[in-house]
């Protein structure tokens, strides 16, 4: 088992938490991924009040958190009630400034988690309180700024937090899909990770099989971050964020031609509507991250909190060997672990 | 010490590598990282014979090896004999198709190894036997294709290593600049890891101190990949590569304009010059990548390289308390380590 500041913070087994992805996180995931050891956020996306009011009643009984849209929450704020009321094992806000939510998460007692792009994101973060910081690099499927990578961001999230605030928690996000990309997020520094593209392929998520298939037959390659969706499904995203998804043939069609996309929009939507409505993912959006070249497969929730740990554990646990010897040259002691046991 | 199948393939201590930078790393650079127990190699870049000439021989009695751009050795090949007369610890190669040099190199018996930024140039390289493969992540500083990050193309390329050519070793590139990035990237799989922007921010660097002082004051969030430098250099890059450097004044005056900026050439190129002479790095480029937040110094590289090595084998050491199980709850044993000890 790998226990981290995260794990004993949350009460959870395993530092590994859902993504709310819009949609796609429902009770039936958030569920499987809390039961499994982790802990599962639902979808609060867009902001559908009576869809959030269903998930966590169909979710009674275990312990899910939810993430919210921070720009779209500014517009219907009485979803953060919804939320609240029903007692969140956490809420993730994300994609705009947490600050005119956060006082009332923090009255509530409710852990509140901030996901961020960039290092004056994760200053702003800091300054509204948040519990824990997400740092989520343009690997991400979905929404993100993508100008930092979460190789690099993880880090200076790192420093940043013990310089302001020790006791802020980290979670990496972006490209983490295996036991391989748990250990390396533990190893730059974060004391968990967020989970998407990887628990988009798996028996509980609402997501159509054949939008699965394709992503099995894709690589890290095929993915690219985008905003043609976002037009044809008229969503008011603010400019910096794109949407990465699965290259097909409408992204090859019209991303880099926006302009014109725009000018066709009514045609062009119709035909994107009636692609959802047919599940035909040529034209319809595929919203994963780089990671998809580690789904091979579309197995239940748990048995990827299973793997992705065990491997992950055995991983680090491989260093521990004693001809791999801990400290430098010169003989100094390594750094106190920032990570402890139990 | 953290040993694996590189330090054991190209008989080293450490298994960190410098890049080539061209111009930055000559032989008083190259030869302190071999000195350290790491790997030196001169930056052959665009192709000076003469320049390649008097830093092998001022390396001479320590082993380096050399890094070469291949769409410039195209139109030079002769520099392939200059770096290979010198009996070079390694060749690597980079930006372009390897496959027209590969035997020549394995003729003379030198290590090959390709730098790749997505999984069709990985491809390409075991295609021409590279003895290692660099899996450049967008996050690096100097010339890239920026479309895939370190986080996922080092697992992505180690599968497909994996697959096809299981004794092929794996470096990562691209932001690693401390022992975390080094830790990161021995979890994401690689075999070791392949450092610019942290060794040049060094003593034997060949970096004017006042590029170094622009550097130490900048953030992750301060880099962009651009090709304006290119445009004032004359350089002819493929399309597909752009280079990550620093934001600047003249980044944020021509970035996302180079259609102005070719109109005006002739001017800025002057302006350009006459800032790199008098090292005005408001106008001139300091080339760097996202990593360049770890950059608060510029001690002598050999202290990189051991606070690096000292500090990941710290990290990876601290999984191996008792606390941590290696294993997954249905007791299966881990996969054998792909890591040897001495």
């Amino acid at each position: 088992m790998l226990t981290t500041r995260l794990t004993h913070a949350l009460g959870i087994t395993h530092p590994v938490v859902l993504a709310p992805m819009d949609g796609v996180a429902g009770a039936r995931l958030a569920t499987a991924v809390t039961s499994a050891g982790g802990l599962g956020l639902l979808g609060g996306g867009y902001g559908d009040g009576e869809w959030l009011k269903r998930e966590f009643a169909a979710a009674a009984g275990t312990r899910v958190g939810c993430g919210l849209i921070t720009w779209s929450l500014a517009r219907r704020p009485e979803l953060l009630d919804v939320a609240l009321e029903h007692r969140p094992a956490a809420v993730m806000l994300s994609f705009g400034d947490p600050a005119p939510f956060a006082d009332r998460i923090r009255a509530a007692a409710v852990p509140l988690l901030c996901q961020v792009h960039t290092l004056d994101q994760a200053r702003q973060a800091l300054d509204a309180g948040a519990d824990a910081v997400v740092a989520q690099g343009g690997e991400a499927g979905g929404h993100g700024v993508g100008t930092r990578s979460t190789f690099t961001l993880v880090p200076d999230v790192a420093d940043l937090i013990a310089d302001r605030s020790p006791a802020t928690l980290l979670l990496a996000a972006g490209g983490v899909a295996d036991g391989r990309g748990l250990a390396g997020a533990l190893a730059l520094g974060a004391d968990g990770v967020l989970v998407g593209t990887r628990f988009w392929a798996t028996e509980e998520a609402v997501v159509p099989a054949r939008a699965q298939a394709r992503a099995m037959a894709a690589g890290g390659d095929d993915t690219v971050r985008t905003s043609v969706f976002d037009i044809v499904r008229g969503y008011d995203w603010p400019d910096d964020y794109k949407g990465r998804v699965l290259r097909n043939g409408f992204v090859d069609r019209w991303h880099g031609r926006e302009t014109e996309l725009t000018a066709q929009l009514a045609e062009c939507t119709g035909q994107f509507e009636d692609a959802v409505s047919r599940q035909d993912f040529d034209v319809a959006n595929v919203t994963v991250g780089e990671g998809v070249s580690q789904i091979h497969d579309t197995p239940p929730a748990g048995e990827v909190v299973r793997r992705m740990t065990r491997d992950a554990a055995a991983r680090l646990g491989r260093w521990a060997s004693p001809t791999t010897a801990v400290g430098g040259r010169d003989g100094t002691a390594p750094r106190e672990p920032e990570v402890s046991g139990p």
